[in-house]
């Protein structure tokens, strides 16, 4: 059997013994009667600690963002700006569109996450009958496709002025919040101070198995529990879901500070190797996403360079290449374009997968870029 | 602290020992890669028993219904069929206008949940332009507001042909279809035979904790699958989720009868008060549901009857309302409206349970009916 | 050249003279910047009539009925009350569901277009996160698949009572208003006072080549401008149709009694034959539209009587075959369903057009009847 | 009574004379029948010069952009792509997604109107279930925003070669195809060549009152006309407006070459002022749209230029002061933002007009550029 290193997403981690533990000694009840304790304790646990009045536990962070678009869009004819390298905007099926109605409007994403505000600004309409109605402005914290990183507080306080300014509500996809509050070193309640709304997930880096959560007012949480039903999230005793996710907030959180040491670690090898065809950003590198670019003239493609890790042996990286891989570990990641890999620290990579991951790596990058 | 005998849906029942071991011992992965082998059985094992090719867990019927209606639904301008009882015209907030931008269309439910098929075919539209594209029917099997109805296989048959006839598809939100199958002793396979969708659920008199799923052909499921992730139905480690919806389709499925039994015997119970304020369909007592009526010029109301079962001791019921109501037993049902009281048997109501709430029932029931 | 005498429908009549000789000699401008005086001056003449604030001219009756509802029902998850024989459920393509993302709740239309207001109170929803929001009711008066029933003064005035009680706006789509005033001898604004808006048609028996109109408030027209100009409903020099509809209040309202009268002769006749197969409410004959019934087990089929009397010569109906159809008159109805022949009298139709379709009629009717 | 000399859009125009005897001359139907041999005579002449199988002729162009979106992104979850200064996106208040449900992904147009096809190329989605499905790119032609520019062939072809490549269809938005074709010297049916549908506006440029129309094949126009019925755009004797629209194509197309002259020497005439803060690009000057820039710096702004061109008198302009403005001449122009004016030429505006527009012009410009 295969030793994997599976370094495609956080979102590949399993439930924890102490989620296991909590999951099936926790008090349920009917979710849907509003009668899980388990439940209703995840979602005041999660308000307070992002300073909110309320919160409501949903599937999935598509939903949690769908939910938040559909509630702050609610006049026919709204948009809503997003980045232009948004999960919301690349990776929910254009959701905001087919289930919400609402024109999402693409800001350049720069490499940091931000986007520009005096774009932003110049871009809000007016009231002829022409133009939508402008409703939200969305901003993903830490933002995935760009590398993980967290948006600085600068960008957002800027952002809340204009948006105050303006009476345009925000949300945050904060599908990876606790890895922005680590990097920032600050707490939760005052990255998303001045968001009217905020999403985060239990099921990627926090390693709980299946859920997500949508913060904000009580006003607002009523309107998103009519959503949520809509949309079919009502869920039973979703209480053996939210004992992992208290368990993650408790015992997993504290611990996303190893990912980012070792993302860390893997960016700065990369960059020792000082290859033409593989780069990194070491400044830029805040959490547990590295991004490996390979230049748009390079014959090398992402895929391929996913398909080689998977595939080289262990042996063949020590310069033996008769021997079967018995050893059998297999490296995975991903790619995000095709000049692109995407690597993901999370609970499950041990120092050990770290430096495993490593050979790899080292071997088949100088391999390619030989080759190049 | 109170006892309480909860018979106010199944969807209250919680995991049963044997799920709860399933949930934390079984291989789990990443479901939205399609890699759980605990969600990938289950979906394997339902579409087995089901007689069609594929499955689909989601985490809701309602979620379920609106996938269905969703794919069924293609064109736009399309129109669905509904009986004016059924779960999806009554009780999913409208998400089959609002979300999937389907009309409804409804049919008048008779009180065995069927509906009549003349009607339904001179109901199918033409092609002419101002009138919407016939383009799915939809049953529900057992029916929930008709007191678990199980549909005749004679009328599913007969809908069938027309169906044929007219090239239209066939769902059957079947969140209680084992129930149905259990009360006419038939397998699953013939009860969905000519069904296009069936929709199934785990939570309810199944006992697990959350999910449901819908099954169908594998072009229909590939479909299905895109439309989950559209609505935020995408789940990473369901596994934990699936384990318990084996486990109940395995060890639950096969209990139903003793949920039947004890039904029937609540109903015959009532039925043997001779009162005239509250009647039952002991005929019609097909599964888990009882339904108790009460007459339109009653000065009775359901909501009434709800309140007082709630709050009446065991030992005002033995006529001595002095002792105070140290058994704190506390029996809940639940009104479809002013004139319906709904009870329902599931896995948690023992026979004890059973005979405190007929103690209930009957002082509450006899103490009502004289004062009316 | 045959000449044709087409009672198919009142939307069939053309511009009269003085309509023509408005459209090209009216001020023109551009509407879209609501600047062309010739909609202006209809709008507030219709508003004015109506006894509201104001007025919007739009292409259909049918887009009239969608801005009516997707301004009124700007909730996510919203309901609206229909009649199960309306033209907006049964010939707007299900434009609610699909482009307005409501679902329509039908009510069991009696024979003289009204509803069963206990029913409808019956069905309001609550609050519960499983329901829709109930947010409109709509009726239509005149009805036309009802046969041109005018609704009875007090059916609206106790609907308003109802929906005032729950807070709820009530629509008239009064295409055919007009006829409806002509009917009860009652000024329009009577008719619709406790209406909160009101579509009117200017294309049907007022003559007029396009266009209709939704009155209300203020504030709702400004959002209905809105939705025209989301659906596409916005038009440049619209006064050019304006300046005919302005003719259509004027000149051809005052004369709908004499479509009235002539509707009511073909009426008498028919019933005068006193034929088993063909059937008319000659007590129910209130305005434009005359529906004969044929018995459902009738071997008659309704496509076969329209068949017939486009077919029919005049010479044969004198009992001579073998004269050619040198007069050529065809006659056009049309059929609702298999069972029910309409025929729409309207200003083109004179009283000489009137006896040559009676003399056609009662021919076929007794040729059809006596094969039965 | 002022004299205006209203350059603010070719929307303004009033139909001709021989319009207007059209309009009340020709034979008349109900189009909803399919009967109105005017709207008939016109989608076939309309279709035979884009040399396509079919059109359909609707109320306005938002309407035609808004069918044809509809038709060609027919699943769920679809995207289409316009450029990010196109008037689908800008204009038509978000109607692909409230009404569509269609996601819109912008790119960025260059200033000739076009925009990258390697960066379109880029972002075609797979067939992962995160992403939506692309299924349509439009183009504008001329392109308002951009000047009125018509897109080069070579684009075109290039854009075509791309879209057969991934097999996605091609609309054009040619609510000013014919000033397009004009400037290109080519045939309309070479320009939509290798479009699947096209939109086309009657009442902009060809002075026609009200209307546009979508062109494409005998299956797309099909399905458009069932999408219309939907928006309520079905009209009745819609002949009186198609009349007009047919006289437009036959007797203004050819005079269009001269809305682009009197443009060309507005153009000329404001470069020939060598004024800092007032700017043309003569060279990029394709048809009836001139867009004057001032500098982002400038403390002159659009309206303001709008506001005073409007106010000027013609004494004034002479140096006379003290004369009052009896001329009453007014120029009315608009600003798409506060940096760029537009003026349009257009079949009302006369040699005579152009020469006041330009004295006006340039008194004011001069008067604000040395007051900068």
């Amino acid at each position: 059997m295969a030793y994997i290193v599976d370094m495609r997403s956080d979102t590949v981690t399993k439930p924890t013994e102490a989620m296991k533990h909590a999951m099936v000694n926790s008090a349920l009840g009917d979710d849907v009667y509003g009668e899980d304790p388990t439940v209703n304790a995840l979602e005041s646990k999660l308000a307070a600690m992002l300073g909110k009045q309320s919160a409501l536990f949903v599937p999935s962070g598509t939903m949690a963002n769908l939910i938040a678009i559909m509630v702050h869009c609610n006049k026919r004819g709204s948009e809503a700006f997003v980045g232009n390298q948004s999960h919301i905007y690349k990776y929910e099926q254009g959701g905001a569109a087919h289930v919400a109605g609402v024109l999402l409007s693409t800001l350049a994403n720069k490499p940091d996450g931000t986007f520009d505000l005096a774009d932003l600004e110049s871009r809000f309409r007016g009231t002829d009958v022409h133009e939508p109605i402008s409703a939200l402005v969305a901003v993903e914290n830490t933002h995935n496709v760009c590398g993980g990183k967290a948006l600085p507080l600068k960008f957002l306080d800027d952002l809340s002025a204009i948006c105050k300014r303006h009476n345009l509500p925000i949300h945050m996809d904060g599908a990876r919040l606790f890895n922005a509050c680590e990097y920032l070193k600050e707490e939760p309640s005052r990255v998303v101070r001045d968001c009217d709304s905020v999403s985060v997930c239990f099921s990627k880096g926090l390693s709980a198995p299946v859920g997500s959560a949508v913060v904000g007012s009580y006003h607002f949480i009523d309107q998103a529990r009519r959503m949520r039903k809509l949309l079919g999230g009502g869920m039973r005793q979703a209480g053996v879901l939210a004992a992992a996710a208290i368990v993650a907030l408790d015992e997993v959180v504290p611990q996303l500070k190893l990912d980012h040491k070792r993302a860390n670690i893997m960016a700065k090898v990369i960059e020792g190797l000082f290859l033409k065809t593989f780069t990194v950003d070491v400044e830029g590198q805040h959490s547990n996403i590295i991004l490996v670019r390979i230049p748009e003239h390079s014959s090398v493609t992402a895929q391929k360079v996913v398909a080689r890790l998977a595939q080289v042996c262990l042996a063949e990286t020590q310069g033996d290449c008769k021997t079967p891989n018995d050893e059998g570990v297999i490296l995975k990641a991903i790619y995000f374009n095709s000049k692109t890999v995407r690597f993901t620290m999370h609970r499950e990579i041990t120092d050990e997968d770290l430096w495993l991951a490593i050979m790899k790596i080292t071997y088949v990058f100088k391999e390619l870029d030989a080759a190049a």
